[in-house]
């Protein structure tokens, strides 16, 4: 039995969900869970097919990039993972995908305007489209760069990573994040539910507004922090 | 058995329903069923996976908001669902989803317009956008102030919320009711595809047309009222 | 036994593919199926799940409209069936579906423009929209004159039907019909797909042109009539 | 046993696994897989339905055309595939099909452009659209000039069909191509998830920009060439 068994199933179940949520196609996406106060995390392997994971599959780094367990080679985004583990105190898992929507939007560079409850209900705000990254960026260590570029984005526009846990990176896509792997995936889904309600609501009216201040608060609010009320307990 | 065992039953059935129909991602959507002679109904648990719903989750509460039977915590719509059973007479069950289409209606601000016969064999014209919520509406107490945004909207209007059955909360999303569970169902899930509908037309013809008032008439009448003449009786 | 038998056998598993085939939400799609040498045609009772049909659920009239079989009421379309098979020689089978996107354009009041080869496999060219329908048609019997409109909009427009087996009626959706249960039932998903394709290739350029005459003719001639060199035989 | 069995398996295997992809709709595509060192093929019989599809319905032809086995007519799309065989060295099978959102942009007369890192882990550049085929080149022999007209696309725009294994044939759709049935069925696929988003994209911003050629170049370097470090070895 591994040491490191928790974060391996919790790991592997998530990556198993993604492809029934209708997020990816073939093999465009990934999960990783941490655990912070060891500092490591687990991470799908590369290019592996989703319907073959097994616990044992799951290859385990340590914060500094090592790995500790496992046979695989681990995702090619990796690097990414771990600088956003670094730098985002408080979340536990992320989640890479290629969702098709969300995907469009980092294509046309532009965020995923806050237009309704349904995105109000996961993210307390726009969900940011990061800059492009430098020819000097990709050349130094491309995927440890995107996570970079991701948390400059969050720095320079005053985001907290905890009340909007998503990015869509410039033509390339979003990395979700969140407090466990099921809860990650959810956030995942999330994502390109209200990228699709954001594209169609645009096609109908260009100039349709934001959600009001007052609604996004009650929203969020009522589903996190202290004085939350949706759900049981 | 409970005393509330019947509408337990229809509520439980009609909220399983509801993602088989492709209307709700994740939780989104609720289910309530009311005995109007004995002014109680019976509504979804607040974030409890479809799945795992029996008739005993359901929580009955009557019509002034008190919980009379269930142990879980009820939908937080709840006061959205009780104002409508107030208000609009005749109407036995509310469904509230956030489907795709019919959302990005509520976020452009937009009717969905009654452009053919599909939209007329459910609705006597077009499905109402609610007005904002106002701050002050929000902060009073957000979820049964929504109910009376959605009432007053068919009150200024002059809409008879039997002919009219679902309304598009603004920057929210969707609600319909009808005369049973598996019909309010059926109603919210023929106003998803009626919003693809419209949506679709009017990339094809932003200045398309809407349906004639003598066409209007033929289908919603052949299927509604005395002289009816679709299904078997 | 039935001396119908073979129609309506026919005609109920074409009723039951309709849901197979995605065009179909709740009860929007029937299917008939003729023996033109007696005059007689099956059809689905009207308002009945798919899932629950069985041949002998089929009613069976003769060309004048007459039941001969059955103890539902035929659907509320059958009219508009029995005046294409009066009208239309050689077709055996009539659908009627609300397909979303085929829909789409009958409320845009376009025809599916013959863009691709897709649509030149199935239809000899543009698939009409129908003129609007008058108040005066509707009140004198709406499903009878529903037909009329379409076999003038082909005789107007000099259409074969053989040729161009589907019509869009406006503001309500698309007919199609062919040789048999099945070849209908793949007409109406094929108008559903070239929709689906011509209102993508409208958005990605507004000015697209049709099909060149030489390669609609190649593609429908190698599908159809004498020198056809598709499928087996 | 045949003498071709390895080649019949894997272009059953492919054609089996082509609706399954969701990218086919009734019997709009096939696939065919070579032997390049004794120049044959085999590929789907016309017009028979994938469910049915056994390795020994597979006709066997030889790159001159001949069939060498099988009982049923090849496809008609025949002597395309035949005619890439010829002239793109390297590759081993290719798949036809009409996948709806490529087929929009053949039918928009537009390439597929390189929007994002979902493409470029595939294509090393945008997908070509090819020009429309003249009255002379049809009346010829319509399926060897389609062929033709691909590889003079390639040719005239300098493009290598290895770099860039599919082609939109223009009012028609796509052709894909790779190293093995598996792979090309896979390429196909992701030429449709391609399309839908840069096709959504484009929505969202008409003036969206390409993809950087750094990012480009790192993206379909770490999955192809001899640096690849994506996968497993």
């Amino acid at each position: 039995m591994s040491d490191f068994q928790a974060i391996k199933e919790e790991c592997c179940e998530a990556n198993i969900q993604l492809p029934k949520t209708g997020l990816v196609d073939i093999t465009f996406g990934n999960v990783s869970v941490s655990d912070p106060a060891r500092r490591v995390f687990a991470i799908k392997p590369s290019g592996v097919d989703y319907d073959d994971l097994t616990p044992d599959h799951m290859v385990v780094l340590d914060y500094e990039g090592k790995v500790l367990e496992g046979d695989l080679r681990p995702s090619s985004d990796t690097p990414t993972h771990r600088c956003l583990f670094l730098n985002f105190e408080g979340i536990r898992s992320v989640v890479h995908t290629h969702s098709r929507t969300a995907v469009s939007f980092a294509q046309a560079a532009r965020d995923i305007p806050c237009m309704g409850t349904t995105h109000a209900d996961y993210f307390y705000g726009d969900v940011p489209a990061s800059r492009d990254m430098t020819a000097e960026e990709i050349a130094a260590g491309y995927e440890w760069e995107t996570g970079e570029v991701i948390v400059k984005t969050f720095a320079e526009r005053g985001i907290n990573p905890l009340e909007i846990p998503a990015v869509l990176v410039r033509n390339h896509g979003p990395f979700a994040w969140g407090p466990s792997g099921a809860k990650a995936v959810e956030t995942a889904l999330a994502l390109e539910v209200v990228a699709e309600m954001a594209l169609k609501a645009l096609q109908l009216n260009p100039e349709a507004p934001l959600i009001a201040q007052h609604l996004l608060d009650k929203h969020y609010l009522r589903k996190h922090g202290a004085n939350a009320y949706y759900g049981q307990k």
